[in-house]
């Protein structure tokens, strides 16, 4: 019986280990570039936390654990002989392994508020879980990497989320991304304007179908959701809705000139927009979307997602935005919040389609000396010191081999790890060198050695 | 209601991260420089690879999952009305937390056997959970750090683990470790000479008092524990163990020469101990100690252990051995494995006792630009960007203080975050530049302030 994992997680290899490392590393320094510090906080929470937080469906996908011991001893009678579930649930389990990184950074916010200096800039690189379908893409564990801003208003940290995405995707080589901004108060005024708030969804999700199906269908489809004739007529400008993202505030402010909430979203936007225009970005297009509704329970102002490189078919590599209360469901009332979370997981996928990777030092030693003559052992750990002294990956080929074909099982091995050198032979302290792509090689003393390797 | 978090689980603040982070990277570039190669593993595991392999109290000590959904619907409705809580366990739990990183590591070979290039070289800094009773140094959620070889027996790798420690120990700058070695095998020679290997746990207990309570007391508690005199009086050496690691070898080969396991591990010893003596350590001290019995149960050679240097009170900050079956409990028999773990929690305290975080690069930003006057805002941003573009941590206070009160938040921020660097105004593209602890100030162009703080 071949052991197995559970399904929806993944082991992971060396070279796998090395890639995600790379990119984990390249957006934990960009945010500390960017003045953002890191905290970390436990895998599991009290399952008080969690629940109720995410909704029914979230409250579902939170993976429980079980009370330690006796853990039926306080459980209901009637409720276990009726095998009711969900209620005997939080009789048999207090703890819940962590579903997001927000969640835990809220709690985390009020329990130490009188430790942390605001503005907090904190991020969080950590696994959650989701007790989810996998499918494609979709893991039962998964790395987030988050960002966030607590207490403060200023829209200069919308400016700065959408330089911070730039720099990151830039320094991952991975040229093209688009931004997408929206704000909630855009969509809000929308809603104003269309006369039902409740309707929005519906009318976003039909207008994003306006490419495919033209402007016919997409009327058909919002009339059939019971929007009016005469709501659709007060937003046709969203129809042909082209050109710059300065074209597309000035449209939206004339639509939304009745609804205040709709022009403050325009100007917040417009901020944003403007700013980095003068700032100026690598590699990445900022687009407004007004299409966007991602969030849509909870964001309040700024709404984030990024999308690959076009020609790369994948959903949504990073997304966020402002949310005015992050805390209050823990009892510290009137912090805002604005922060942006990239998709690691999908963000892999796309550097391997692209093939990004290859600058990755995966994590195999720079050289490895063959084993075949005992009496040099002693010289060669003394080369291996003074190489790894000099911070040159080496290693010493365990076993010594006598045999002809102990001997091919190194040569093997090297050729399998794809070594760049090898060192086969030791004679009076002169080390023959061989590098495994060129097939040269080179008779040295063990200074000339670590020279060799060090560059 | 204050939120609070599990017992035997933490928060870490940003300091802490970046202190933990340090001893991890110091920990991984010195696995990757001795030719180690990382995997990662999922948090949780099939039950069934799990129970059973840490013992009775091992099978208590793991974290459960409970099964998503409808978990009741499987279970024994007479188990259930018996609250039989173990036996239910399995009904409704089919995943659990991992334990440690030396059983998910077995099943990793076993499972990826194919892929595998032999002898395998593998490191893994993943956290591992258990249920034990919370106390100083032990916790519920931990990070073990472990470097394991499979598939060879060469005594090199033993050598090259004391190596490892001495490098590692050396690189955080705790000078003055002691790494302990014992062998498995000299221990059996011991049982047999005393006649009962399963006095030798009492033995071993007994001799390693020597120090505190003398000979005599020694002798009394081993004959307490019905141990022979005549077998006391066939180890007699044991209680003058003193003088140099070759004084000790010597003497134990002479004690154990009945006895060929004995032999075989005094050979053994004797090799890693002459070997370490040519090629040196830098730092800490390899020494024989035969009271060293750590997991008896399963290391079948090599056994190591790590003490803190002396004057630090620690229990060990590291320990292993070699166990010629790793992988046999997932069906591929005959495979050897050794290797050693570090205890990050330890060695952070100890770091921390004796101030060795000094030079930790803390997650702050090395300069502020205050806000004070919106004007100067895309001055400031601009600034900004070009020190980001060369790698100097940068912030920008998001909100515009006008009154007095704010502007004094905003030095406060600066002050209780111990930031070293802030610009305080701009006029004329002028950078007013104050170093918050010398006091002093300098007027300066952009690029004379990205000159002056990427110094």
């Amino acid at each position: 019986m071949k052991p197995s994992i559970p399904k929806g997680t993944r082991d992971f290899s060396p070279t796998e280990v090395a890639n995600r490392t790379y990119i984990m590393n390249t957006i934990k320094t960009a945010f500390e570039t960017f003045g953002f510090q890191p905290i970390e906080t436990p895998s599991f929470e009290n399952s008080s936390t969690l629940m109720g937080k995410y909704g029914e469906e979230g409250d579902r996908l939170i993976f429980k654990i079980l009370n330690s011991g006796d853990f039926l001893k306080k459980a209901d009678q009637k409720l276990l002989s009726e095998k009711e579930s969900i209620k005997v649930t939080s009789q048999i389990s207090e703890k819940a392994l962590r579903y997001d990184l927000t969640v835990p950074f809220a709690r985390y916010v009020v329990q130490h508020q009188n430790e942390i200096t605001f503005p907090f800039k904190r991020y969080q690189v950590q696994p959650v879980w989701r007790a989810d379908r996998p499918q494609k893409g979709r893991f039962r564990e998964f790395f987030q990497c988050d960002a966030d801003v607590v207490g403060s208003k200023s829209l200069w940290q919308e400016v700065e989320f959408v330089q911070l995405y730039d720099s990151v995707f830039s320094k991952l080589g991975l040229a093209g991304t688009t931004i997408k901004m929206n704000n909630r108060k855009i969509l809000s005024g929308i809603a104003e304007v269309i006369g039902a708030q409740d309707k929005l969804i519906d009318f976003t999700v039909a207008l994003d179908k306006l490419d495919k199906i033209g402007q016919e269908k997409v009327e058909a489809e919002m009339l059939s959701k019971g929007i009016t004739e005469e709501a659709i007529q007060k937003v046709q400008p969203l129809f042909s809705f082209e050109g710059s993202n300065s074209d597309k505030l000035n449209s939206l402010e004339n639509m939304l000139s009745t609804s205040e909430e709709g022009k403050s979203g325009v100007e917040e936007l417009r901020f944003v927009i403007n700013s980095i225009s003068e700032l100026g970005l690598q590699t990445a297009n900022l687009e407004i979307d007004v299409t966007l509704a991602r969030g849509l329970n909870y964001y309040t102002g700024a709404i984030f997602e990024v999308a690959a490189p076009e020609g790369v078919k994948m959903g949504s590599i990073g997304g966020g935005g402002r949310y005015d209360d992050l805390t209050g469901i823990f009892g510290l009332k009137d912090v805002s919040g604005v922060g942006i979370s990239f998709g690691l997981d999908r963000i892999y996928l796309v550097l391997e389609e692209l093939e990004l990777f290859k600058s990755v030092d995966l994590p195999k030693p720079k050289v490895v000396f063959l084993n075949f003559d005992a009496s040099t052992d002693v010289v060669k750990m003394k080369a291996i010191k003074s190489l790894r002294e000099n911070n040159v990956k080496s290693e010493f080929y365990p076993d010594l081999a006598v045999s002809n074909k102990a001997q091919k099982r190194q040569w093997k091995y090297v050729t399998n790890r794809e070594i760049e050198f090898v060192v086969s032979k030791v004679e009076n302290d002169v080390f023959t060198l061989k590098n495994m792509t060129s097939g040269e090689q080179l008779e040295c003393s063990l200074s000339e050695l670590v020279n060799q390797l060090k560059a």
